[in-house]
C-alpha cells in the first residue's frame, strides 16, 4: 500500500484535516452543531471510500456514524472501532497553533485530535479504500464510529444492543491506543476501567471574610484537600475500604512476562521532565499503568484563583476525580463504593454533594486469538520486529461494553506515541505511524481469515 | 447631628455614591486608572466637606489622599485613617445588583465597598464636615486614606516613614471593623496580623494523559491536597515547626473577660448555614477568631475545571493560602517560617515553588485609654448600651506599623456587622449603622480632649 500512500498523500492530508478542522468537543454543550458536523463529514469520507452504506445515526447523545461494505456474507466480517469526539483544548494558551488547524510541523500533524481518534480512526478509512480499490478486499468491513468515547460513552451500548445483527462481526479492529516506541511495537492485550466523580464541598452559605471567621469556621477547600489526602495513603494504595477486593493479582510469571518489555526509566523521567516517579508501593512503573488501579484528581477549583490576594473563606470547594481500575473491578460497583465512602465520612461541619461522570470497565485480549496472530504478523512485517503484548493504562470504557454485547474480542492496535501527548496542548501524529499504521492495517487484512 | 443628617441626606448618598461607582479595586493591574479617580475624587470631597488642605499624594502603588483642617495648633489631633481601594467582586453571578451600581433596599446600601471601607470613611468625612460648619469643631483633624488596605498596604508604611511630622496626632481613628451587634455595640481592642502565601506545585513538564501515567507519575494537585492537609492537625492546630513560639498565651481572667461578650452559637451558625463549628480544639468560636492564629486556603486551582469529565494528570496545581496571627507573632518571621517547612518537606517527585504575599502584624490597643473612653462614652450615648471591648478576627495590617512609626495607638470604632457580608457578593451597609456611626464620631470629638 506504500505506492498508493504516495500517490494519494495530498488528499488523504485534505480530507484528514477537514475532520480536525472540526472543533467537536463532546463535553462541552455549545459544539453539539459541530458534532453533527462531524458525524455528517465521516458519513461523506466512509461513502467516499467506497462504503455501499454510509449513515449518521441518531443517539440520546452524539450521534453514531454507521457504515459498512459488504462484499460476500459468506466472508468473515471486519468491525472498525473509532470515535470523532475530541478532548476539550484547554489551557489553550499552551498550544504553539490553533487545535483546530491543524499543521504539519516536524514530520507530524499538530492538531486535537490529531491523534485521538480521529487521525487513528482515519488509517482505517484508507487502508480500507486501497484494499476495495486494488481489488484485495475479502472481508465484509463495517465501521462504527461513536462521538462520545471521551464523555464515557453514554448512549453507543444502548444502541448496540439494539443493532446486535447490523454490528455482527468476528473482530472489533481499534485503533485508540499507544505503542511503546517506533523501535518497539506493542499490541495492547487489556485496558484499565474508569470510575469519575465529581465532589462539592459546601461549607457557610456564602463567601466569608477569613479574618473574621477563619479558625472557627470550616473551610471547604481545607476540608476538600483533608478529603483527597485521605484517599490515598503513604504507600500509594487508595484507602476506600473494599476498593482492592476485585482486583486481579497478577501471577509472578506474567508479571516477570511484563518486566520484558523494554522500558528505559531515566527516558521515561526525562521525556515527563520529573526528577522521580512515584507510585504504588511494591509495583514498577509500568505494572502500576498497566495492572493495578490509581487515584487522580483531574481538576480542583474553589475561592478566588484571580491575581493578588483576596482574603476570603470561600463557601464551595470542588474537585473531578477519576479511578483507573483493572480487571475485574466493576465500575458501578467501584463508583458507589467511593460515593458511600465520601458521604459516611463526611464530617458534619460541611456538606459533602457526589455527582457521578460516565466510567466503565477495563478489559483483557487473549493473544493466542487469530485477530491478534494476524495483527501481530502485520506489524512485525512493517515495523521489522514482533510486537509487544503489553497493558494500557488507559480507558476505552465502551469496548468492554461491546464484547459483552455483541460477543466479540476487540482487537487493539494502536499507532499512538506518548510523545504525542494526547489530552494535552499540542497533540500531534507522527506522519510515520499515520503511514505505517495504513499499512499495518491493510496486511492485517490479509493475514485475517 | 440627626437633625443635619436629616437636612442633608440626599447629598450625602449623592456624594457616597459617586465613591462607590469607581471600582477600585487595588489587586487587579487594570482598575489602575479607577484608583487614581477614586483618590481624586475624595481628595474634592474633603475639600467640600472643609478640609483647608486635600491633596492625592504618589506613592509607589496607589496614592494615599492627605486632607486636614488645623482649627488651632495647640490643640489635640486626630488622625483618620481609611481606605478607599475594595476587594475583587467575584463570583460576580452571585450579585442581586451591579456591585459597582450602589442601591439602596431594604433599609441599606448595596454595593462592593459600602461598608469596606468607602462606606465607613465616609461617616468619617460627615461628621467632621458637621462639627465644623455648626462651630463645634475644636481639634485639628487629618485624614489619610490609603488605597492598598486589601492587598496588604505595600506602600503606605514607606510613605508615613517620610511624612511623619506631616502625620503627628494624638490618636489614629479608624471605621473599618464590625461590631458585635446592633444592639450590643463593641469596639476592637485589638486585631491579628496576617501571612499570605501563594504555592505552586509542578509534577510533569505538561498535562499528561491520565490513563497513561495515573498511578505511575505524581499528580501535583493530588500533591498539593496532601501539602495543605498536613498543614494543620486533627485539633485544629498549624503543624509548621516554631509556628506558635511566640503566640501571647491570654490569662484565665482575660478569657473569662472575653467569654463575657453576648455570644449566640445558634444564631451564628444559622447566619452561616452551617451545622457544626470548627476550629482549634479547647479554644471557644470568639477565641478561635479573636485570640488564636489559623489557617485558610483562599483559593485553588488545577487541572479540568470545566464543564463534564476530562481525565487529564496535570502539569500544575496552585493555592493561594493565608494565616491570621495573634500578638506577638511577626508576620514576615511567620511567612519565612512557613516557606521554609513547605519547600524543605517538599517531595522530590514534584517541584515546589512559594510566593510571598504582603501581610502584617496583629496589634492591641489599651481600653484604659482617652480615647478609648471618649469613644465608649459617645457610642453608649447613640447605642443606649455601654459597648463590649472585643477582638477582631480581621487584619489592618498597616495600623500596626502606622502604630510603630508615629508612636500614635489606634482606635478602632467600627459600624459593620456581620450581615454586611464584606468581601463577599451583596456587601451593604445599613443605612442605620451610616447615621448612627456619624453621630457617634461627631459625639466622640465632643468627649475626647
Amino acid at each position: 500500500m506504500k505506492d498508493y500512500i504516495e500517490a494519494n498523500k495530498e488528499r488523504f492530508f485534505e480530507e484528514l484535516f477537514s475532520l480536525l478542522r472540526i472543533p467537536s468537543v463532546s463535553s462541552a454543550e455549545k459544539h453539539g452543531p459541530d458534532m453533527e458536523r462531524c458525524a455528517a463529514r465521516l458519513a461523506v469520507l466512509l461513502k467516499e471510500a467506497g462504503a455501499d452504506r454510509a449513515e449518521v445515526c441518531p443517539t440520546k447523545g452524539h450521534p453514531v456514524v454507521f457504515g459498512q461494505k459488504i462484499v460476500d456474507p459468506s466472508l468473515s466480517t471486519v468491525l472498525v472501532y473509532g470515535h470523532y469526539d475530541v478532548q476539550p483544548v484547554d489551557p489553550i494558551e499552551l498550544w504553539k497553533s490553533d487545535p483546530f488547524e491543524p499543521e504539519i510541523r516536524d514530520g507530524a500533524i499538530y492538531a486535537r485530535g490529531a491523534n485521538d481518534d480521529k487521525g487513528q480512526l482515519f488509517m482505517h478509512l484508507k487502508a480500507f479504500e486501497y484494499m476495495l480499490r486494488s481489488g484485495r478486499l475479502r472481508h465484509n468491513v463495517k465501521f462504527i464510529f461513536e462521538g462520545e468515547e471521551e464523555i464515557g460513552s453514554p448512549s453507543l451500548a444502548e444502541w448496540a444492543e439494539e443493532h446486535r445483527e447490523l454490528l455482527s462481526a468476528d473482530v472489533i479492529l481499534v485503533s485508540d491506543t499507544t505503542m511503546i516506541s517506533e523501535r518497539v511495537p506493542s499490541i495492547n492485550c487489556g485496558m484499565r476501567g474508569l470510575s469519575y466523580i465529581e465532589v462539592k464541598v459546601t461549607g457557610p452559605d456564602k463567601d466569608l471574610h477569613s479574618g473574621h471567621y477563619g479558625g472557627a469556621v470550616a473551610n471547604p477547600i481545607n476540608v476538600l484537600c483533608d478529603i483527597i489526602s485521605s484517599l490515598t495513603d503513604g504507600d500509594g494504595r487508595i484507602t476506600v475500604p473494599g476498593f482492592y477486593d476485585d482486583v486481579e493479582e497478577l501471577s509472578e510469571e506474567d508479571r516477570a512476562r511484563l518486566a520484558r518489555a523494554p522500558f528505559d526509566l531515566g527516558e521515561y523521567k526525562k521525556f515527563l521532565g520529573i526528577m522521580e516517579v512515584k507510585g504504588e508501593k511494591g509495583y514498577t512503573t509500568i505494572e502500576r499503568t498497566g495492572i493495578r488501579p490509581c487515584l487522580d484528581v483531574n481538576g480542583i477549583w474553589g475561592g478566588f484563583t484571580g491575581e493578588g490576594a483576596k482574603t476570603v473563606l470561600p463557601s464551595e470547594a470542588h474537585a473531578k476525580i477519576s479511578m483507573r481500575l483493572v480487571p475485574h473491578q466493576d465500575s458501578r460497583k467501584i463508583t458507589d463504593l467511593v460515593e458511600r465512602h465520601l458521604l459516611s465520612s463526611a464530617p458534619d461541619y460541611v456538606r459533602v454533594e457526589v455527582k457521578k461522570h460516565h466510567g466503565g470497565n477495563g478489559f483483557l485480549i487473549p493473544i493466542s486469538s487469530d485477530a491478534y496472530q494476524a495483527a501481530s504478523r502485520a506489524m512485525q512485517e512493517v515495523y521489522g520486529t514482533e510486537p509487544v503484548p503489553s497493558r494500557g493504562g488507559g480507558s476505552i470504557p465502551v469496548l468492554a461494553d461491546l464484547q459483552k454485547i455483541l460477543g466479540i474480542d476487540p482487537l487493539l492496535m494502536g499507532f499512538g506515541l506518548e510523545r504525542d501527548t494526547i489530552h494535552s496542548p499540542n497533540e500531534s501524529y507522527l506522519l510515520s505511524q499515520l503511514f505505517k499504521g495504513m499499512e499495518s492495517i491493510a496486511l492485517f487484512y490479509e493475514y485475517f481469515h
